[in-house]
């Protein structure tokens, strides 16, 4: 499918992506360009990718497809390195959560012989760096595309290709679209889970074993996605918000309105909500976007 | 261990508690008593109880435990059915979440020559009813049992055993205790899981198969919470309302320090925030309330 893939920043997701590669026979030649020398070594000796090395400029050569899969806050920086080392009809793409900035930065630097797609799995576990990859992360899940104003429609096409060669399902959407989705189902409860946990935090010193211990009462689904990559939700929550801070608000509302449904005890009003929140699990699980089985399967 | 044992409720905690007497055979008889004829047919049926029928006074007849399992508001009505028919010496013990107002009502009706210790299994799935249950569910878990001032040493004893073969670990705690730890460690997570899913709720109308698809970004993990019992969480809120308020405060005021952080791009602390929740994940991993696999081991 490609001659050379590079890609910037071998971490969770990065590191995937190239197993994926591997996997499925998609590309000749495999490189990664990390800032630590640490991680470059560990992906060559893993065998995740052929060559990989701090020097960005040198990895991104002669490749047909570059996939950006740092945090958001190092774009900037990522883009003025590799903008004229580019060859002519390069795939650009990423892999961010948050679409307006990146988008707007990378079409006003990047040469217009670049065809500049914006990506996003809906992929990924609490763990962070290449070790915690694996090539099957993108598996039944959907990945988005974003066009950007100077994409092609053949590259449009082969990169849909490339995700659905990954085992994705791939879907289209505009800049604003993808944003004020995704702050619903993944930038608010990535921040309602850290809110949780921080809250619980302040009041552990006191019960400390006490809340481990009983943690499997509800708090403990709570923990796994608190635990993600702090830089880069830190960058999702920065970028996304607008979007967030309008859920941030109308979750306030709820929350107190729930509140004062308990104060005065008003079974009805909280019978109905518990009611209607049920049924949305089973159109999660119908559509293959969760696992059936009670507790996650878990034991 | 017991020659009848009776436990009026059979739903997803009662039936898992008479499955796990069975398989560990714990006691020579055990009965249900439940409101529904459908219900009551159904667990003799599924062989999960001896004997069962909505006359609960006949149920518990002769019984040396009588647990009740039935959702904290239907307490009052329950008692009052039984507490002329229990045999002198018999342990009455409950599942329930919230201990303040049941304590107490139990302590003012039943005769004293009852031991009246209340328990709670921290155990469950978002499933509900007979069928839901299983012998292992409480296995690895912790019971909490708060014995009342009618509570006999022996007798707490002997139900610390009971629980320790159903493969549970045991702690004793007092009320207030009790209703202050499980506010933040249960009742708080299901309230706030309950209060994403409304909210997001309220927005999916317009978008309603993007919520569902792109569910995978961190939603789903909340729906799975959100699909418990309405009817019991309706009144472990309203019973444990102080709690449960008090968190609620602390929850916004947090939330509200969160959004003016992301509103004024104040990186160090959001990262301060997220590094720092990070860590108890691998607490409760490490006192085995939680498996260690990423993403719970889905797939």
């Amino acid at each position: 499918m490609f001659k050379k893939v590079c890609i910037i920043g071998c971490g969770l997701i990065g590191s995937s992506i190239a197993r994926a590669i591997k996997k499925n026979n998609l590309s000749k030649q495999i490189v990664s360009s990390n800032r630590s020398e640490h991680t470059n070594k560990k992906v060559v000796k893993l065998n995740i990718v052929n060559d990989s090395s701090s020097d960005t400029k040198k990895m991104v050569r002669e490749s047909d497809l570059v996939i950006i899969a740092t945090p958001l806050s190092s774009y900037k920086n990522v883009i003025s390195e590799i903008k004229n080392c580019l060859k002519t009809g390069t795939i650009l793409t990423d892999v961010g959560s948050v679409k307006k900035k990146a988008i707007s930065l990378i079409e006003k630097n990047i040469p217009k012989n670049i065809s500049w797609i914006s990506s996003h799995p809906i992929a990924g576990t609490e763990e962070s760096g290449p070790e915690a990859g694996f090539a099957d992360l993108f598996k039944k899940r959907w990945c988005i595309l974003t066009p950007s104003n100077q994409a092609k429609n053949k590259d449009i096409k082969l990169l849909e290709k490339f995700w659905i060669k990954l085992g994705s399902q791939v879907d289209v959407m505009n800049v604003k679209q993808h944003d004020y989705v995704l702050s619903i189902t993944s930038h608010m409860p990535h921040l309602i889970a850290y809110n949780i946990v921080n809250t619980t935090l302040n009041v552990k010193k006191k019960k400390n074993q006490d809340i481990i211990k009983y943690s499997a009462g509800g708090l403990r689904d709570f923990t796994r996605i608190a635990a993600s990559n702090p830089i880069m939700w830190r960058d999702i929550f920065i970028q996304n918000r607008k979007n967030t801070s309008k859920m941030i608000d109308k979750f306030i509302k709820n929350l107190k309105d729930l509140k004062k449904a308990i104060k005065n005890k008003n079974e009805k009003k909280l019978e109905k909500i518990f009611t209607k929140t049920k049924k949305i699990r089973k159109e999660i699980v119908a559509a293959g976007q969760d696992i059936g089985k009670p507790d996650f399967g878990r034991k």
